[in-house]
């Protein structure tokens, strides 16, 4: 970021068509491409006015709901620094399981939680066919209080990941990758592999490979979705990729070896799922609360995963990428080799080599969020940041 | 509030005798009614210019204690956003139950967590003739750390449930209430049946009923509060009730039919709780640590609440109220026949007609409890109010 | 802190050298002289503005990390509190223990929490050899993380309590004394006696009075350890104070006897801890999750602690110090016989004689630790603290 400026940053931000204002922030596919692109904007944006000691505060005071319905780390902090870096407080919204549920709760809950509140961010990628379901219930209880006088602003809806898409991470590895290739329009043709891996461990969510080749296929690259027979995605988000890639001038195909995915690509992206079949047998089960056919579905999944143990981003299978020196990507935690397994996603000394890039790549997930935040409350949200520069106010004062 | 502006609301204020400046707030009857109607009018002003995007961050920096002694999700939500609004930062004291227990440790605790803090909140429903002490028991450490040099500041405590009284919420229903009528004088003379009503869940608390027929007996109204033989509350809060309802020019009646509470109301508040007899055995058994006799109760208790399944807000009783369209109250979550209970305190199409002015009652409670801070914090809150609009610094700025 | 005002709090700051600009605060002893009495004077200058209601919000926004490895109340809130008075916002770092561990995972947790964080807090202090080294670890990782353009800052770490030093209290502690008897000068030569105290409880750990006998052994007093034979503390600490003492004029003692240690003590310090054999066999245990054995060596531990049941701060020792009437100092929670349990580290009256004083030595420790922090992130804080004074932005406004 040190040659740049911001006005190199928002070049073209005037011809955009955008319709962000006021809009949750679902499912990159429902964005349009102009859209994807403001994003990435205000997202680079907002690093390099922080980079500059700039301050973006751009509320006063104001709440952002945190709502997660599984554990998470690093995505709690990349929200929560998100909102700080815009001047709002986070609230942890701990639902008990039984306390808040589907219907009138959520209706109800949405708006008591949301009088002074003006984003709420939503993680929950356990049940298949619910969590994008549970944030649309949100966004329409949002909408009604607000329409009916309830709350004084509506509070913006962000997906930190649901069953279908993980936006703010396939927007991070977006933001990476045109940094890494040194623009969008560098990645048009290039091959990106979004590839199966083994791990040791099971459950781990569609949401990720989805995003990705939901987003990817949008550039005109060649994507190419690898997974062993049986490892399948939710059908319509295959169904997504394809239409995209056929409007943009890129590839989709589905093959079932990690090395013909491999071959001479540009990137590669070696990451485990759960089959479809199995997240969504784990979801009735889940919904039945029966424990013994969970233990036995788990142990039959692993098993299965263990046949499949040479789905590993090794050394032999990086030499089969573009000039051996593919860009190795990952959502992080990764399952690596004898470092955090015994036999896992990646080799040791491959993910050592893209370590400190599978950092940067995370490094961009808060100034998405914030983005995101941004192009949803100021209906010109690339004035507001060069505002923001004139004024020059310091984040870090004196 | 479209027609309002910051002057209509704050009219009069000038006239009001109140001594509300570094005192705790803890119950409405300790207070005098100017006092009451000052707190109103900031609740009102602060609503009124955070609709107005007008910045009431009166704090540049502090902290604000969470203190709950049991659970809940709206109160601590609305203590949350309040905090926030005025500039303060929350910071949960989760109390291990042996750790921070009365005596010696209160008044330590309770300066340990002040050094920088402002407010602290406290909830604390659970136990009958605890809730409150402990609320005066903290109070008193921190008047000592003030007095010895400990704190530069006092700490204002604020109520957020006992065992005794519920003010934030009886404020947030009277601001309701004068919203909903048109003003506080237009209460006078109308009836208000504070009444039990079945759930199938049991050991409710008392606060609510009680506050309510503390606080809206002083208007004026008539006040009828309804329960089945053996429901009864507190004395002490029926003597303050019959008190204050002399005083105002109302009248307070107890009667055992919902029906003849019902009848000619202008506005109904029925809701369940356990009966102070079986509050007081519960607390003699949870300090004994006594499950087997608490599970014994609980199986009582309920068996007893059925007998009452007719105290049902339904459409008939609905119909016996003036007009058949009195206002229907309550502190939610309710217990709502068909939707989140088989047999409860309403009918669903009760609550369905009423459900948007539900969520509107509570939308006042955070402004009530940042209200409540602000009259503690400044000598002349209307003033600085009047500051704010003029200075005008946007909330949500650019 | 009446009479004195900000000039007189900086004089003769000029003078000192200090290298505390992008340092982490590990250990009281890796400071210089300098170092230690500037962090003071950031302290007192802190304490002092806030008392005259100056806003010292330095940071627009960023993330305060608390990690707390173990429970506490008093050190969490004390960081918060100095966090909340700089500008920064707490984010917890609640780690699942076997989430977030040593070795990779700390390399790249530390990354991932640290993209918008100025402050990582850490307390870490029940393995012996560990809490130290991880902070170590935390922060070579940031150093990389930094160095590699993966965060636009450094995040400063500062130590919350490790198995080896407790530097937040030890510098509060200073800060006490040098109020109580009138500047660091008025130190010298005089007696403070460290001594172990019974305690009902076991495992306590002895990083107070390593941090103790580091630190006050500086300043030219003499310094009387006292504890049972056994209990003793890490053999490094002791030489650290051998050497301290001889280069700064004052006496480092080690006695068996509490009577001892009190004869003609100007100050005591009575804190029980656990020997140091017991901490690592403790530790190893731990390592192992090996429970009975630890349930056995808790109950021997318990057992030879009640051999020395007569190391307890009573009025008859306290006869033996300079004019009866030495300055009695604890951390906090102190065992108090007779309130907190029936045999402990202090008699009531002893403990409620100097009571007040113990809360104004803790009423120190949030501004320490935003002394820390500021320290780390200026080059010349005492520059900035002027600025502040005549800015004189009210903390709480109006």
């Amino acid at each position: 970021m040190k040659d740049v400026d911001l006005k190199q940053i928002l070049a073209g931000s005037e011809k955009l068509k955008t319709n962000l204002y006021g809009k949750d922030f679902l499912l990159t596919w429902e964005k349009s491409w102009d859209e994807i692109v403001a994003v990435l904007k205000v997202t680079e944006a907002l690093k390099y006015l922080h980079s500059q000691n700039i301050s973006t505060r751009v509320f006063g005071s104001g709440i952002a709901v945190s709502n997660f319905r599984d554990n998470s780390t690093r995505t709690r902090f990349s929200f929560s620094s998100a909102c700080n870096l815009l001047g709002l407080a986070i609230q942890d919204l701990d639902e008990g399981k039984s306390q808040i549920a589907h219907g009138e709760t959520v209706r109800e809950t949405a708006n008591m939680i949301s009088f002074l509140t003006e984003v709420v961010g939503i993680r929950d990628d356990i049940f298949l066919g619910a969590g994008n379901t549970y944030m649309r219930e949100v966004g329409e209880a949002l909408d009604e209080g607000y329409e009916k006088g309830v709350l004084n602003q509506r509070p913006t809806v962000v997906n930190l990941q649901c069953d279908i898409d993980h936006p703010t991470q396939s927007m991070a590895d977006l933001a990476h990758l045109k940094s890494y290739f040194g623009g969008l329009d560098k990645l048009k043709g290039k091959k990106i592999a979004m590839t199966w891996a083994y791990s040791p461990s099971y459950g781990k969510p569609l949401s990720v490979p989805q995003g990705i080749i939901g987003l990817m296929s949008r550039l005109g690259m060649e994507v190419s979705l690898a997974y062993p027979e049986g490892y399948n995605l939710i059908p319509d988000c295959l169904e997504v990729a394809k239409k995209n890639a056929a409007a943009s001038g890129g590839k989709f195909e589905v093959v079932h070896s990690m090395e013909e995915a491999f071959k001479d690509a540009d990137i590669v992206y070696p990451k485990s799922w759960a089959p479809y079949a199995v997240m969504e047998k784990r979801t009735q089960l889940l919904r039945a609360n029966d424990h013994a056919a969970l233990k036995s579905l788990e142990k039959d999944c692993l098993a299965q995963n263990a046949r499949f143990k040479n789905w590993e981003c090794d050394e032999a299978k990086m030499k089969l990428t573009k000039k051996g020196s593919a860009l190795y990507m990952h959502c992080l935690p990764a399952d690596i080799t004898g470092v955090s397994c015994d036999e896992g996603e990646v080799a040791a000394s491959v993910f050592e080599r893209y370590r400190i890039e599978t950092y940067k790549e995370a490094g961009y997930k808060p100034f998405v969020i914030a983005a995101m935040i941004m192009a949803s409350k100021y209906k010109n949200p690339f004035k507001v940041l060069k505002e923001l520069e004139s004024n020059a106010t310091k984040r870090v004062r004196y």
